[in-house]
């Protein structure tokens, strides 16, 4: 079986943006990951949430094909909460507030019968904490990591370790250029891909997304959207849309890691027009493949 | 036979970037935009410039595919002068100097010879004076103006009347959103609908090109380039290489003006390889078609 695994947060978002706000809704990489990658299969969820995690938010975690048997409610621990403003770009934002609180302590234990993980995704967290989670799967095909501006900035020395053992790196431009000292994405992704990976995938936001791989570059946009209500998620939508992809079909090539791009860009697509979740708790597959299809006949200007 | 012309900037510029100057070089709109489109067919050249123009900076008028009976070298009068400075970031970029001299004056007469034009590019100019010279064109099958956010804040009303006697607008995604007062792309170019066109492209430099149709919306992300010498004209040369295949394939639909997009972008991404029109000079018809094939092919997701 192909499986697919994520370990990263969840969280408790606060999100205004220009045009609204959402108070104490469900957010953190790990389940925008999960709800996005299962649209294509199922997905194993490794996160830990505290003794305070309100019922109403657990809903969505059963609405869609996630596995939960690595979710850990920690007793005496509370969970993460983040608070951030959008500016009137809607593509920067600002954190208001962050309380890390379980992500400050151990992570969760990975069950024993996920040791047969082929792919894995390590959302965002310390890089050594993200080095120990890899090991826990010594057979997977297929690793790939996402990580933030504070670890570039603290935790480099760990960082550069986890790319010598991870086969991709997601990112932000603002990130690849902190990392690299380059103010070009195809530069910077080059210097990165000479850290370990063998590939990476630069997020532009709104832009779009720039693959840097061995076998050369590519560049791919965002979908255009008129209506953008919380772009909180869109990047780990992406993610888990992109390796949902990348566990069902294998191809790690050049043309297999665009084309899981585009399943990523495209239900990215979605998150963004409502707050939190709302939007993939209703999407359909057939939504999803319509909206694919529109974006790749888009792209076709042969 | 489907004719192309141009009107606009032909000037001497002086370039500083991050990693080099170029000093009173050949530059201005229209000549990045012909030396671009010629690739595709002949091309119409309405512009004119001082008795100062340099006889060395005439080379390239002759290097390509250029009908320079429009070309009017006014006695008394001297050449527009433009010095700018790139930001870190290759994308942002500041005017140190502008002296307007022939520009500022009026416009340069239209040969009579080619009021039979089907397809014509209104670079940019103040809105009065594209709307003389499209009236120039009462036969014209497809007319298509840039604009900039100095005419939008000095000369909206004149715009506004431009808008209505042009198919379609080129700006930049800065200058959509002054003249929209949206901060979205897809929005801001809806708005522009509005105001007349049937189509709006708005450039994102770095980041590609949004198209917004009647028939719908796209996006393109510009060619992934590592080495950006020199990004003046890049916008040009980008309307260039649209409206030259636009000009051949007559296609006004939404999929004609992506595929025409495509084109630009590809074009454009040789102009930024060097300083001035040195890597369109170099450049052969056999390299910009594989370039183009890279792009189709890296575009192909389906």
């Amino acid at each position: 079986m192909n499986s697919l695994l994520v370990t990263g947060s969840i969280g408790i978002d606060t999100v205004h943006t220009p045009t609204g706000s959402a108070d104490s809704v469900l957010g953190g990489s790990a389940i925008y990951f999960a709800a996005a990658a299962s649209f294509q299969g199922p997905v194993r969820l490794v996160a830990a949430v505290g003794d305070d995690f309100p019922a109403e938010l657990e809903a969505p975690f059963h609405r869609f094909d996630i596995d939960l048997a690595g979710l850990e409610k920690r007793a005496g621990s509370k969970t993460f909460r983040w608070t951030g403003r959008y500016l009137e770009n809607m593509n920067d934002r600002e954190t208001l507030s962050v309380d890390l609180n379980v992500l400050g302590e151990d992570g969760p234990p990975v069950p024993e019968a996920y040791a047969d993980t082929r792919t894995v995704f390590l959302a965002n967290a310390h890089p050594a904490a993200q080095l120990g989670l890899r090991r826990s799967f010594p057979d997977a095909e297929l690793v790939v990591a996402d990580t933030m501006d504070l670890w570039i900035s603290i935790a480099r020395d760990e960082l550069m370790e986890l790319l010598k053992n991870v086969d991709g790196l997601v990112l932000n431009d603002a990130e690849a250029f902190q990392l690299t000292e380059e103010r070009n994405v195809v530069r910077a992704g080059r210097k990165i891909l000479e850290m370990g990976p063998a590939f990476v995938v630069v997020k532009k936001g709104e832009h779009g997304a720039v693959l840097v791989h061995r076998d050369g570059e590519g560049a791919l946009p965002a979908f255009p959207a008129a209506d953008v209500v919380d772009p909180t998620g869109a990047g780990d939508s992406f993610g888990g849309g992109m390796m949902g992809r990348l566990a069902a079909t294998g191809d790690r090539g050049f043309g297999g890691i665009m084309t899981a791009m585009a399943a990523g860009t495209v239900v990215a697509s979605f998150t963004i027009e409502a707050f939190s979740l709302a939007a993939l708790e209703s999407l359909t597959r057939e939504e999803l493949a319509e909206r694919e299809r529109a974006y790749v006949s888009m792209l076709d200007v042969g």
